[in-house]
């Protein structure tokens, strides 16, 4: 599965300060150690920065920095599409774009950018009118809007991440299962499409939050989920996915789960 | 999901040498800590014993014994029809039968006890002759024929627990599939019949063995399997129960998690 790197991100304290100060080797470090953990994918968001013109010289400076010390594709996480664009420029290989939502006004910007670029990006099966719908048929119907407004700009299902989107299991204890309703139904109808999910959200308010994160990816991973937005320096969490692949088949001769042992990355 | 708390078991050697000797201590101390561990049954075999008067003896020392400290159902588990009856008449409330399979002569000497006694039973999608089933499809085809067979019996259908059956993922990287697409198929043909399986076989010969046994229980959590053969005193894996089945929408309002939590059984 692919494992997007969320660490980078300045709404936290510590990187936030970073990028402010430009400290190349905070910022270095975090991406170093997420890739060691296993990430395929590091998120890239500099959504602290009030201005467009600041977001947009945030990621001319993060952008170089991270792929000039991890070989790894980057998802390019922000609201606006002119730092989405500035960053794409400066990326090396397939970038990811987080994130398109079923507002036409929101398709019509990223899908240009998806489609001129060659990237992949996340799909919320949500709009900013009707809000996150509260049903998994209306989820559905959503991501297949989604994707036949894509298909109209030539950008291949394969490439379309939907997010069923991850509610709160102590508001409502029918959340994980219409979340994993959710994602089989998109994985049943949408053919080619991937699925992604942050994982936090389900354990809200609860306790044993990591406990409830790796049961939750597990399940999940069940369904079918094809990426997962986490902290790859979790070691328990990237251990319970290497074992979850494994007995999901998708990993041949359990090579890279052995792989994993030997290098004591399953040692939680 | 029903706990079946595996440990009285005589071909454990500890178990084995405390059943010789008759220790009750040791027995009521092994009952009494599955129970705390979350078990709803307690498995009993006394597979050791050579010839069924020694099994019969066994069961009629042990099913009374563990039935007074814990308040519990047990699973009456032999391969000879004369000790299971001998047990169930000395047991109180629902027992299960662990196990029947496709055989006929099997069939017919244990499902006349499932119907004298209203108990429970486990079946096996194997037969003697053509052995385990090799894929989903077949060892589904065993499943409805002995859903069949029991309901010439008169036996409900929510009384039979079948086992899918985990092979080692070890030997074929698609064996853990395999399990999940009949675990599926069972529960989707078969209306109210439930499933049950034991673990361990699934990480045989590899590495962090717990960590995929837990892996594996989600996995198959999520699949709908209704019970599980294990080690209730294994906290880092009745955790992970604990955090599915709050996940899985089975646990209202997250009160047993909360529960768990708040008696300390969630630190692994």
């Amino acid at each position: 599965m692919e494992i997007i790197g969320e660490k980078i991100n300045t709404t936290r304290k510590d990187v936030g300060k970073a990028v402010r100060e430009r400290d190349a080797a905070f910022i270095e470090d975090l991406a170093r150690k997420q890739a060691e953990g296993g990430a395929t994918y590091l998120d890239v968001n500099s959504g602290l920065a009030l201005y467009p013109e600041e977001e947009i010289e945030d990621f001319a400076w993060l952008v170089p920095l991270v792929q000039q010390v991890v070989n790894l594709p980057l998802c390019i996480d922000s609201g606006r599409v002119q730092p989405i664009e500035a960053a794409l420029k400066l990326h090396r290989g397939k970038a990811m774009i987080n994130s398109v939502n079923g507002d036409q006004a929101k398709m019509e910007e990223i899908f240009p950018l998806v489609k001129k670029y060659g990237c992949r990006v996340i799909a919320l099966t949500s709009s900013s009118e009707g809000g996150i719908p509260a049903t998994s048929g209306e989820r559905l119907k959503m991501a297949e809007a989604i994707a036949m407004a894509a298909q109209q700009y030539g950008i291949p299902l394969a490439d379309i991440y939907f997010d069923p989107l991850v509610m709160t299991l102590s508001t409502q204890h029918g959340n994980g299962v219409l979340f994993l309703e959710t994602l089989r139904g998109i994985k049943k109808n949408l053919g080619e499409a991937k699925t992604v999910s942050g994982l936090s959200n389900i354990s809200f308010g609860l306790p044993k939050r990591r406990l409830l994160n790796q049961a939750f990816l597990l399940l999940a991973l069940g369904c079918g989920m094809d990426a997962a937005i986490l902290d790859p320096t979790d070691k328990a969490l990237m251990a319970m996915i290497r074992a979850g692949e494994a007995l999901m088949g998708k990993d041949p001769f359990c090579a890279k789960y052995i792989g994993a042992f030997r290098e004591g990355r399953l040692d939680a």
